[in-house]
């Protein structure tokens, strides 16, 4: 099945906005299977809308259509689908009472232009939309269905999951049984974690289990996109492929699905009653803004020291000078354990960075010490990450949170990653 | 002229990449007075290209194509070229010795399949890139110029300026002598901004000053593309329209051009000899993140204190608990003084969110207490500012930082906000 999407909108062919929302389609259509063959970027005008639409209904079988669904003079969606469908627009009751009692709800009155988002083309389909005014809906143009969609990225989420993927799903013959698993890791490149990961799909025979990949570094995102006939179904093929997944990534799987890496630390620290402090120098409060935001944390976060220099840091966590005057680790020991004591925790972690001198150029690298400390024990790593000056500070964040869950987890704290270069 | 933009390749058709490159070439483009009309996203598919090429070669009068330009057996964009355009493909020496020295320079021997860049339409008119190996190039096909750029930002981005821009203005016969003015502003929304400015831009009668806005949270730009005949003519334009234009805006521009809030501040500091402490709850370390990584931040920034509650942050600061008990401005101010004598800085910046209790929620908010201190002077700011968790914690970040610019600056602290509500 070919599936084309239409963005439209003046901001998003102007570049004002970046467009988000077509990369959040497509990655959620091949996550079910499905592929995306040609988007197109049209801004709010007449003429432009007709032509993309007449000529997406030419090639294609389904067309997802963003933005233009709004109260105002410049969104013209329904207007353009209903000519290049040849219908006419009428005004919806249906839609028109559901908007009403929206704004009822939020003891407002409907403003009057709002009654134009219920104007929609005589043979739309309404595809609910529970979170706003804009009303989605699908008809036919030429020999495609189109799938008119809100531009507000929460609301094209909600009916992309529950009104646009089910309809697709249907109108491919696809199994609409689908389940996405995903593995978020850190400290392996994506060739060699698909190198690692060969032959996974192969484990289910009848090529249901597809594998892939989204980096964003530092972290990596695996994906097992599995179809069946039902959940059991799903569960039975997703079983062994998963366990395979978990056994050759190991130690590098931090968290799975919608768990993240500081929800992982959070969580296990809370079990235990356990409380963090932080310390860092060049990632600058970038470690302790990943925790002390979360909800939940407060019971937990006991507190951060960012600093530039050894100095600054053994002032703040009253150490005598002279212990923490070198970059050591055995200094970012002491600096822990001081740190652990000043801000009341049960843990603390320091992830300090020597940087190299001079200009950001691309083989601009950084030593990271890091050392998290207990009550009764201490543990500590050091590395080398080159890349210039942004992906050494991004990599000592990830690599200190990542080292604190391996510590808490009692998995080896010195295994050594893909970024990594010998000094 | 009618403008095109085709960004081509799997992984932007796919989502797995955001397409920053199409939003940073189409406000580019508007920059300096031109407008994209139509984009479209297609992958890495011999069919799918030329069709592009085509329909986009039968409309437009320029095409910009971004993209499948690269060495390996995916890269598609000169072969499709010189099909759509009716040409061959041939080697193209002098872009090969280009590429040979370039490795050279890098002590390494060219790879063999990187020669597959050299190979380029016959008709090809090159576009220099001086950054990497991949050949930008222009030609012919149907009636619009055609030019082919790499998709590696930091590429496209000089391959943009240096080689694009200036053939597509000398194309549409508009004055090449441009210029963009910018204005970085917090605490003023782009509508209240649009109508504050209100007619600046005929302060020059010949329409040579066009104003616009980009707006990202929490900060505002504030755009004016000058044309002119040369750059005295220029600066003659500009001169009392960026006059008006800080007349009205006043206090609220932070930073004018490629200049930061961050840069303001650590520029004044350092200029003082003066160092800079910051206590931050809520923004949980994104306050220091800000200023700490700077190139040139060692000398300035002294330290950061990261906590969750007024106790932990007394705690850090050696401040009696009962002094910082409750959440008060004089409790903020307090903090700030303990946190310039804790961590030996000339200037400390504390900033205290109040949450709301409860889950997120569009209307959820924070009160924040801001306190500044000096070794002889204090300065203080409350505000309340709604619009969920996220909402609350960049803008406590921003005015956090604005205050202390403000400060720095001999600027009134309290100046009421867009964003800010009444309790």
């Amino acid at each position: 099945m070919r599936i084309e999407i239409i963005c439209t909108g003046d901001e998003v062919l102007s570049g004002k906005i970046v467009n988000s929302n077509f990369s959040h389609m497509s990655q959620r259509l091949e996550d079910v299977g499905l592929t995306v063959r040609w988007g197109t970027t049209v801004g709010d005008d007449r003429e432009a809308l007709f032509n993309a639409f007449v000529e997406a209904g030419g090639r294609a079988d389904a067309v997802i259509v963003n933005g233009g669904l709004g109260p105002t003079v410049d969104d013209l969606s329904q207007e353009i689908a209903a000519k290049a469908a040849g219908v006419e627009l009428a005004l919806n009751e249906e839609w028109l009472t559901r908007m009403e009692s929206f704004f009822l709800r939020r003891s407002r009155v409907m403003p009057p232009n709002n009654r134009k988002q219920a104007m929609l083309p005589t043979t739309a389909e309404i595809l609910d939309n529970p979170v706003g005014t804009a009303c989605g809906f699908a008809l036919d143009i030429g020999k495609a269905r189109f799938l008119f969609t809100p531009g507000v990225p929460r609301e094209l989420r909600r009916m992309l999951e529950e009104q646009v993927i089910p309809r697709l799903l249907a109108r491919s013959g696809l199994q609409s049984a689908i389940h996405l698993k995903r593995f978020h890791s850190y400290g392996l490149g994506e060739s060699h974690v698909d190198t690692l990961l060969a032959g996974v799909e192969d484990l289910v025979g009848d090529g249901s289990v597809k594998l892939g990949f989204r980096s964003h570094y530092p972290q990596l995102e695996t994906k097992l996109t599995v179809r069946g006939t039902d959940r059991a179904d799903i569960e039975a093929k997703l079983a062994p492929v998963q366990a395979e997944v978990r056994k050759r990534l190991g130690n590098f799987i931090m968290a799975e699905d919608d768990q993240t890496l500081e929800g992982i630390i959070l969580e296990t620290l809370a079990g235990r009653g356990g409380t963090l402090a932080t310390v860092e120098t060049f990632t600058g409060g970038l470690i302790a803004a990943r925790v002390a935001h979360l909800f939940g944390a407060e019971p937990v976060f006991a507190g951060g020291v960012v600093a530039r220099d050894l100095r600054q840091v053994g002032r703040a966590v009253d150490l005598d000078d002279g212990t923490a005057g070198d970059m050591s680790l055995a200094a970012a020991e002491a600096i822990a354990r001081a740190a652990r004591v000043k801000l009341g925790a049960s843990h603390a972690l320091a992830v300090l960075v020597d940087l190299d001198e001079g200009p950001d150029r691309i083989d601009f690298g950084g030593t990271i010490l890091l050392a998290i400390a207990t009550k009764t024990d201490t543990a500590s790593r050091r590395a080398r990450i080159l890349g210039g000056r942004d992906w050494v500070r991004l990599g000592a964040v990830e690599m200190g949170l990542d080292c604190l869950r391996r510590y808490l987890l009692g998995l080896p704290v010195n295994e050594r990653i893909d970024f990594e270069k010998s000094d």
